[in-house]
């Protein structure tokens, strides 16, 4: 099922019902972040919310449509932070790096909350279903794009002819995953150090 | 706390109680592993052993001591399989090399039921106590024979006098981590080839 089948009661509220679902959503995903999208409940958001359970009800029918819409909100947050920002840089290398580089600040500015995108794969990785379908989306958006930047910087010239987008695109996502796991459960001192010495390394390998 | 300050009843049971034990043992890491450090507990344990609550209670007075037994049998069992056949390779690069492999293959033979070191990371990375303490113990240990191995390679004139080790810890960490995020969650095809392919690229860069 994709995201967008999910029929979501943002379309058909009014404007005060719309500020209220925000406000709901904004608690969700804060929540989401400290206990995993399995914690999410509708008692337990209703609780963090300061709302009744009906009242948080009426906005999310289920508890799996309340997980799906965090996934979303999160994605739109990445979006924002990431995305919008890098292309701003011009195409080719540039952007590329610029992609990358906010990357590693928004993981590096969640560690003291935790990514939804590493917790959630971790929880719903063996569990079919919508709620997985959702994250799956969302990543391979991301990653898709991701792939694209790399493919576009070869055609530009700044990459080598030579370079396997996919095998550039997982050894920076393992960069990724090494800064969330060394800083937040190791606590190593310089995870974001080592994060950034090796993206230099990887582009510095394909560089033109 | 340390992992060992833990009072194992093990140490007072007689050899049938000990069988006993370890095939509650058993039980509850092939349970963890599908559901996680936190969905372990005594209740579910004496359902997936088909034995009652109070016969795993006598075996693992609480639960916390049960995620803790279970954490250190996955560190045995990964000593067994990955430590114990990497150290008949020769001393430098060989041995490094056949560490790594044996990682790799460790985490794709659990591709099916799951990694108790990554998932058990997300559950405890920001919860303090004893059940982190000892995943985190355990881990350590790892990381530190990786990172002698590393020197001892640079030692033996195998790879180059600069290399650091810290730095290539990372990097292969973040290898294993995206290995078992793509093969799991996105089912990306080839996602052992590019792992493989990481890990030369990392050797070939340091080699003396």
């Amino acid at each position: 099922m994709s995201p967008d089948a999910v029929s979501s009661p943002l379309a058909r509220a009014l404007p005060k019902g719309r500020q209220t679902r925000a406000t709901i959503l904004e608690a969700a995903l804060s929540l989401a972040q400290r206990v995993g999208l399995e914690g999410l409940s509708i008692g337990a958001l209703a609780d963090e919310a300061g709302m009744s359970k009906s009242g948080v009800f009426a906005h999310f029918g289920s508890r799996e449509e309340l997980q799906i819409s965090v996934i979303r909100a999160y994605h739109e947050r990445f979006r924002r932070e990431v995305f919008v920002p890098a292309i701003a840089a011009p195409r080719g290398l540039p952007r590329l790096q610029s992609m990358i580089d906010l990357w590693m600040n928004f993981t590096s500015a969640e560690l003291d909350s935790g990514c939804i995108y590493i917790s959630g794969a971790v929880e719903f990785d063996d569990r079919p279903g919508p709620v997985r379908d959702a994250l799956v989306g969302m990543v391979q958006t991301w990653h898709g794009t991701v792939r694209r930047a790399i493919d576009m910087a070869r055609e530009c010239g700044h990459l080598r002819a030579d370079v396997d987008a996919g095998q550039v695109l997982f050894e920076i996502l393992g960069l990724i995953l090494a800064l969330h796991y060394e800083a937040r459960l190791l606590r190593t001192p310089d995870a974001m150090g080592h994060a950034r010495a090796g993206l230099s390394q990887i582009l510095a390998r394909h560089r033109a």
